[in-house]
């Protein structure tokens, strides 16, 4: 398989969530040209982006909604169930746990952490919340595809190591840091204090 | 002033996180080492993007914390308050009036806004929901820095060209589109769907 660009997959995901907007608005098919608005890319390059997976537009026609939404649930891994454990009961885990879109895009929560004993016990959104101690006891029981990490900034490294260690390839990271992992384990990171900065940064820059 | 790379600024936006912390915990001073490993850099890149912004380390010391901070704060725009308005009184507008980091960071809500009927009027953390209808003369009468847009993504970007007529210069987006605005207007995205896909991506990739 060759490689896949991060911007491609961001684009993909994009197409994906339009996709599903108008399937529920009942639309049959939607064209390469309003792909392309909603990813912010011209129709050309939205052709590129889905003929790289396979031919499944008709020209002049363009694309069937549910065929299209098929294929992008197919090529962004989708299609499957994931377990998911949640490091960190704070703010963060309590959100995520009960994110609509988690549940609706096939990811279970297979159990939440968090190193405080006063957290410990407590239920979150239906799910108790276990000791942080039993992270590799539970994943070698049963693994998981991906662990999230809402922890404090100076428990996250060590938290990452643990849980690649334990075989969890792919991290959704809200700590405020860089993980450093493998090559092979996947990194995504969600972190609102930093684009806020992004666009203060750009806004004294401005003022000069 | 030269052209500052936007990986450069989330990397000074980790340092400042880190170097709040160090404060927090009363440590005078921190090394490039420790910075670098916050914010996933080498000691010497550590070094290069402080010492673009001026010199203010000393060999074989380190960073005064307190001092690093001030200017961090600085270079990132966090001196000043800045206005924001929400756009979008739904769970993302909501989660973001509450969360904590926000008025620590000197933003400060000027208005929630909303074109459902239904929100208006409602209270949301202490702020009334406005008419979206009212955008447009409320930014004249006192402009805002910063706009946050958590409207649903087909409303997006008619809410985005109306906020950059009224002077708005800054986008903070939770619709999940790529946003078409001017060279001068800065964007910052944050989208979980799209974090998480990206993961479920690579997942499915070494699966084959």
């Amino acid at each position: 398989m060759r490689q896949v660009a991060s911007s491609t997959i961001r684009r993909l995901s994009l197409y994906l969530q339009f996709v599903e907007e108008v399937e529920r608005e009942g639309k049959a098919t939607v064209s390469s040209r309003e792909l392309g608005e909603r990813g912010g890319a011209t129709p050309a390059q939205v052709r590129k982006d889905l003929s790289f997976f396979g031919s499944f537009g008709k020209r002049g026609i363009g694309y069937p909604a549910a065929l299209l939404a098929a294929r992008l649930h197919d090529i962004l891994g989708l299609r499957r169930r994931h377990r998911v454990v949640l490091v960190g009961a704070g703010r963060i885990g309590s959100a995520l746990a009960s994110y609509p879109g988690f549940a609706a895009r096939g990811f279970e929560i297979a159990g939440i952490y968090d190193a405080d004993p006063e957290k410990v016990g407590r239920s979150l959104d239906g799910h108790v919340v276990r000791s942080s101690d039993r992270l590799e006891a539970d994943l070698a029981a049963q693994p998981a595809d991906i662990a999230v990490i809402g922890t404090p900034a100076v428990a996250a490294q060590e938290v990452a190591d643990r849980l690649v260690r334990a075989g969890v390839r792919a991290l959704l990271n809200f700590a405020p840091l860089k993980l450093v992992v493998p090559a092979e384990v996947a990194v995504s990171n969600v972190n609102m204090a930093l684009e806020l900065e992004v666009l203060t940064f750009a806004l004294s820059r401005w003022r000069g």
